[in-house]
C-alpha cells in the first residue's frame, strides 16, 4: 500500500505553498486568517461547494475539479464587480482518494492561484464516507457601496451577456456521448470567470448575476430581485459553433454552468460596454430589454420554452 | 411521499430567517455578502467542516449537529481573541434527509444565532451521494494587530486552560456504552466556545489555541509554532466529576473536541486572568509552564503518555 500523508503533512506539503506567501494566511498555522481591509473598500464574500459526481462527472482529472470549484466562486465575485483577494478551502476526502489524486487537486489550485494571483487563506481537511467534496469561500473587494446587485435592473435597460452560452451544458452532453471536442470539454470542466470584465461593470451595470443555473433561470432570478420583467431574443443569444453543432437553442438557454455574466445597463452605456469588452478581451452581446410587468417573468422570442425546462438546480 | 422543498423554497423558508435582518446578508438574494469593516479593525476568518458520522455519531438530533458545526468555528475565533460577526454556510444533503430533519438543523442555527446574536451571511445548498455535511466559514473581528497568535508563547509563561478537559471524548465513550448522563452528552454534542472570555485575553495572553485535537496535541502545536517546549502537571488539568467517573486522565489529556481555550501568559498576568474568568463566568486553571527546549516538545508530569496517544486527527 502506498504511504498516505497525515493531515499535518498534507497541509505542509500541498496546501501551505498555495498561500503564495500571503501575510493574511499566517502560513496556515493559526486556524484563522487575518484580513486588514483597506479603508474605503467593502469585502464581498461568497461560499460555494462542489461534490464530485454531482457537480462533475466523477472521472475528471483532480486538477480540473479544483479549478472548477475555485472558478465558480470567482464567477460569483466577478458578477458583483468584485476583484478577488483570496479564498478559504475545506475538503472532505474519502479513504479511496490517494495522495496522488490530492496532489493533482493542489496542483490545479496552484495553477489558478498563479493565474489569478490568488492566495489560499485558510481551511480544513477531513475524511468522509461519501464522495470527495470541496467547499470554497472566496473573498473579494469593491469600493464601498459599489457592489453590483441583482436587484438594480430598471425598465428600459438593455440585457447583456458575456462570452457564449450553452457550451458547458452541451459540452456535458457531448462528453457523455463521446462527441465532445477539446473546446466543449474545457468549457464544461474549467469555466472562465470574467474576473477582469466584472469589476469594469461597476460604473456601467444596474444589475448583474452570473449564469450558473441557466440563462433563463438566472435572468428570472435577476428580474424577480429587481421587480421587473424581461424580453429576450433567443436568436441573439451568443453561441459557439461547437454548441450549435452539438446542441440546440433550448439546451443552450436552459443548461447550467456557463459562468458568464448576465447584466443590465441603460441603453446609453453601449459604447462603454464595448470598450470594456475589448479591454478585457471578452465578447458582450445585447440579447434583450427589461420592462415593467410581473416581477421575474422572462419572455423569450424565437423559441418555445417548455415550463419544466426553465431552470436547473443541484439540490 | 412527503413533499420536498426545492432549493429556493428551502432557502426562503429555513435559511433567510437566519440572517436576522443583517444588511450584509442582502436577504441571501445576491450569492454574496457585503462586509463593510469598521476602521481600525481586522477581520478574523476561519473555515471548518463537519461530516455526519465522522465528526458526530450520526444519530444526533439535527439541531445539535448544526450547533456543533457552528460552535466549533466560534471556538476557533474565540481562541484568537476575535468577537464573531457572522457566518457562511454550505450544506450537502443526501436524498434520504427529509425536510423535517433540515428544519431541525435550521432551528439549531436559529437558537445559536439568537444566543450569540450572530447572522447567517450567505452560503450554498446542494445534494450529495454521501453523508450530510456542513462547512462553515465564520468571520470575527479584533482591533488591528490584536489577534492572539499560536506563535507568541515565551519561556517562563504560565500555561492556562479554560473549563474542564476530557468531557467530550469521555462523553463520547460513555454515549457508546450507554452510560452517559445529560452533562457528558451535552459536552460532546454541543460545545461551549469561550466567546466572551476569548476577546478578554487579547490584552493578557501571549499565545492561544482552542483544544480540538486533544490537550496534549494542541499544546504541542502551540509550542511548535512558538519555538518553545512545555511542561504540564497532568494532575492540575481540570476535569469534571463526570469525566473522572467515566474516564481516565490519559483519555482526558488526549481526547479531542473540548473546545476550551489553551493559552500562555506571563506569570504577572494571573490576577487579570482570574478577574476575566469571573467576569466571563468560566474557570481558568494554570496547568504548567513554557520553557526553551526542543520546539513542540510537551513534558507531562504525573502520567505516562504512550507515543501513539499523543494526538487525534479526523483526516
Amino acid at each position: 500500500m502506498a504511504a498516505r500523508r497525515g493531515e499535518f503533512e498534507t497541509i505542509a506539503a500541498l496546501f501551505r505553498p498555495l498561500t503564495r506567501g500571503s501575510r493574511a494566511a499566517l502560513d496556515l498555522v493559526d486556524d484563522v486568517a487575518v484580513l486588514s481591509p483597506k479603508p474605503g473598500m467593502d469585502l464581498i464574500v461568497t461560499a460555494d461547494q462542489l461534490v464530485v459526481g454531482v457537480h462533475t462527472l466523477g472521472n475528471e482529472p483532480s486538477a480540473t475539479v479544483a479549478r472548477k470549484a475555485l472558478r465558480r466562486n470567482l464567477s460569483d465575485l466577478a458578477a458583483k464587480g468584485a476583484a478577488p483577494l483570496g479564498y478559504f478551502l475545506t475538503i472532505a476526502r474519502p479513504k479511496a482518494i490517494a495522495d496522488r489524486w490530492l496532489e493533482g487537486f493542489a496542483k490545479g489550485l496552484a495553477m489558478d492561484g498563479e493565474f489569478y494571483r490568488l492566495p489560499l487563506l485558510g481551511g480544513d481537511t477531513t475524511s468522509t464516507t461519501g464522495p470527495f467534496s470541496v467547499s470554497i469561500t472566496a473573498i473579494g473587494e469593491t469600493p464601498k457601496g459599489k457592489m453590483i446587485p441583482r436587484s438594480g435592473a430598471k425598465p428600459g435597460d438593455d440585457i447583456w451577456v458575456t462570452g457564449t452560452i450553452g457550451d458547458a451544458a452541451i459540452g456535458l452532453d457531448a462528453i457523455r456521448t463521446g462527441e465532445a471536442d477539446a473546446y466543449l470539454k474545457r468549457r464544461y470542466r474549467v469555466p472562465d470567470p470574467r474576473v477582469e470584465f466584472g469589476p469594469m461593470l461597476r460604473a456601467i451595470a444596474h444589475a448583474a448575476i452570473d449564469v450558473s443555473d441557466g440563462l433563463l433561470a438566472d435572468l428570472g432570478h435577476l428580474c424577480a430581485a429587481s421587480g421587473v420583467s424581461a424580453t429576450i431574443d433567443a436568436n441573439a443569444v451568443p453561441r459557439s459553433a461547437q454548441a450549435r453543432k452539438h446542441g440546440d437553442l433550448l439546451r443552450a438557454l436552459t443548461g447550467g454552468d456557463d459562468y458568464e455574466i448576465l447584466f443590465t445597463a441603460p441603453k446609453a452605456a453601449a459604447a462603454k460596454i464595448f470598450r470594456a469588452s475589448r479591454t478585457a478581451n471578452v465578447a458582450a452581446t445585447c440579447i434583450g430589454t427589461i420592462a415593467k410587468g410581473r416581477p421575474g417573468t422572462v419572455r423569450t422570442i424565437g423559441v418555445e420554452i417548455p415550463h419544466e425546462r426553465a431552470g436547473f438546480t443541484h439540490f
